[in-house]
């Protein structure tokens, strides 16, 4: 048996606009229309012997994770969550998943840790480079992917092989951090190092012994936490006081470069950890000046640019060498070479106190999703859509009325001492103060335009009186 | 009396996005919140002798340019408009222009010409400019506005000074087509020539007798469209059917380069015929790095940028000697020495029969504007402004019905067989074919949103039964 464990990390800061702290890099839409959780999620499910798959992320991302995953999980992998209230690093969501999966299938279950936002397009070399993995962490080891590198880059830190223990598999003499661009050279002609691409294969019972071992304080504060945690409601929700005591650190510093029964597998398969805009340019398809186009655009003598525009149209006359990339409420255009310093924009965004820097134009819920389409004073309108069998909480506003008009599917609708179906071209009036709720009881998508008009329209002015998602 | 002539021309495609058939160039607000026919306007309102300023343009511009007008008209200068169901080019409509004031002033009026789309930042330099060319024009000659090189410019059209017959007055020797830069340089050395800024002025009577000798087909043509124009219905719209018939003609070929009463004023004021987005670059403030910005902007380490984006979030990156347009619903990138191949895009877009060549998001209409917020199949949902007074035609759908909410002011409502008021965060449903009308009885914007249900949503779904605009 082997279970993948999918950990979803940071904001991806340096693919701003389309990803944001709400709704990050892992989730971004691809030009072939998948998302990179779900490639990594069919990476995982189309490995043999791999039947449970469980996900790390924080809390506020499990209702959108779940709904990825349910839309593309054909082969019935069985899904579980191991959520976190607040991001500790690497170790400690790494621990808690181990603690997860000895307790469901043996301290001898085989985990796969990967990272939610990797691109590794050639999955019988995935394979390949899996079960010579399995092999080893069967054996008590604990494994660590390593990618022959292409080219001396200096963005990643490396692995230095030692002795060969198997058919891909060699010791590890050391572990080094990104290097500058000389060094990065030497690794890369030397012909003994691999990038270190925070994948990892081992027996849980195998990492948490090492953990104790390694960093014993870290060990003890995430037991403690794991103990804490309530088993009984799903998903599993870390217990969040003793989560604050754990110690934040990366499995790199706190188990694999103290451990000695650590092992490398050299792999060689296309592998992109999607740092920056231009190495997203890989995955669009590129005409014959070398644009790299996804949405509605129109290039005109330009060449070697990538253009991403899904909901707006955008036209580029005469550049080279430059990303343009829209969203809904931003613009970004930002020369190749400096596709770094987007997270400087974030930064600025942030001191600022905008709402760009973590906000999208469109709001998922565990219910659906709303978008803004207008925002002034004294009203707002927005377009709401409600997944089939969802419903919102029973609630009411101090400070704003609402007209609802449905423009697709059917709803049932809960306003004042009324409940009635509301059908497509059908409308009514949310009076303030008075309580409401909006189910979607048919097959398909629920959509509807809501007019708010009120002296104050901010989403904080909401009492919960039910709510179906916790939330109340 | 001093009569200035406002003629109004082409779309500015090289604008785009801004810049559009249904929105074009004289239109376009600057950084100061002024629209660039306005400045015309207060250019020409702001002169000595100043009464009585008429506009020609098309009849489709009639309402904004009116709107842009009373919006500044502070001095009161009395309005008239000659507006053209079709363009002829400007011989046909400055000779329109001459019948006009002809016949509403005398034959002896002074006429002053200026293109719409001009900026000339100095009132007193061009006050005494146009001093000298009242001066001539009062002595029988046909007088045009040289302005003095500052550059080797191939963008215009030169004309060469002959003797100097008063202060800034010439007589002039030729006048000679955009040239080559060789020419250009070899011109502007020389001290002899000045660029020909489409600018002149000249008795009424003057101008249709010089017409009538050098290009007595044209006058024929002309005055027998004026002879069929109704003068008794304002504003005046120059007969169609017969100004079919009219040849299409510049004044400087049908008049200025063939008469031989013709001088010219060397003028030295700062002069931008916003040719381009380079062009418009000047009116923007400018911070240390070049940049020239309007709107919602954050600049990280770029240099000679001008990034325009009023409606939306922009960020630029590590750019230099880039153009950032954001509109509506469309982003162009330029790099400056290709903002002539803007009007690639525009044609590329007329091939694709896209809408964004000539409409803009927000349409104007004779009673407001309405902004296409979302539209999609089966809905669309508009925001909809009426100006105080003003009416929409009573009329009726036969394919969608419409669920009106006030956001803004107060409107009286025609819906089937009853009349009622609607207030802010009131509603009303027009069931489709429901005959209905909508009045802005308040003494403020009206605003409204409009969600359209059906299968059917374009905006030839219309039957006008009345409307105070001539257009049922």
């Amino acid at each position: 048996m082997l279970v993948p464990v999918i950990i979803s990390g940071g904001a991806g800061t340096r693919l701003w606009p389309i990803s944001r702290e709400s709704d990050p890099k892992p989730f971004m839409c691809l030009p072939d229309g998948e998302s990179i959780i779900g490639k990594t999620f069919n990476r995982a499910a189309e490995l043999a012997s791999v039947q449970n798959i469980i996900a790390v992320t924080n809390q506020n991302y499990f209702f959108h994770t779940r709904e990825e995953f349910d839309s593309i999980n054909k082969a019935g992998a069985k899904l579980d969550f191991v959520l976190e209230p607040f991001g500790k690093n690497t170790a400690p969501a790494i621990a808690a998943a181990a603690f997860r999966v000895s307790e469901q299938f043996g301290e001898d279950a085989v985990m796969l840790v990967l990272p939610a936002d990797h691109l590794i397009p050639e999955q019988d070399v995935f394979q390949g480079a899996v079960n010579g993995a399995v092999e080893l962490a069967e054996k008590g080891m604990l494994v660590t992917f390593g990618i022959e590198p292409t080219q001396p880059e200096t963005g990643f830190g490396y692995i230095e092989k030692g002795s060969s223990i198997s058919d891909s598999g060699f010791q590890v003499s050391r572990f080094v951090e990104k290097p500058d661009l000389v060094k990065a050279q030497e690794y890369f002609e030397s012909g003994k190092f691999v990038w270190n691409s925070g994948m990892f294969c081992f027996k849980a019972a195998v990492f948490l012994k090492a953990l104790e071992k390694t960093s014993p304080d870290l060990f003890r504060q995430i037991s403690s936490c794991w103990s804490h945690t309530a088993k009984d409601n799903l998903p599993l929700v870390l217990d969040a006081e003793s989560l604050k005591r754990v110690d934040g650190d990366s499995i790199d510093y706190a188990v694999m470069e103290k451990a000695d029964n650590v092992a490398v597998i050299s792999a060689s398969f296309d592998w992109n950890d999607i740092g920056s805009w231009t190495a997203l340019s890989d995955v669009y398809e590129q005409d014959f000046e070398g644009n790299a186009v996804d949405g509605d655009v129109i290039v005109i003598e330009s060449s070697n640019c990538l253009i991403d525009s899904k909901t707006r149209l955008t036209a580029v006359v005469g550049v080279n060498d430059i990303v343009v990339v829209n969203d809904e409420d931003a613009t970004m255009v930002v020369h190749k070479d400096k596709v770094q310093d987007v997270k400087k924009v974030v930064e600025t965004l942030k001191k600022q106190k905008r709402p760009e820097f973590s906000e999208k134009k469109t709001t998922r819920r565990p219910w659906g999703s709303y978008t803004n389409l207008i925002e002034t004073d004294g009203f707002k309108v927005k377009k709401i859509v409600v997944f089939p069998g969802q419903s919102l909480s029973l609630q009411k506003h101090m400070h704003r009325s609402e007209h609802w008009t449905i423009v697709a599917g059917v709803a049932q609708v809960v306003n004042g001492d009324n409940t009635f179906e509301l059908k497509v071209d059908q409308s009514t009036y949310i009076e303030k103060e008075a309580v409401h709720r909006l189910t979607n009881i048919g097959g398909s998508e629920l959509q509807l335009i809501e007019v708010q008009c009120g002296d104050y329209l901010g989403e904080d002015d909401i009492i919960r009186l039910e709510d179906i998602y916790g939330r109340s």
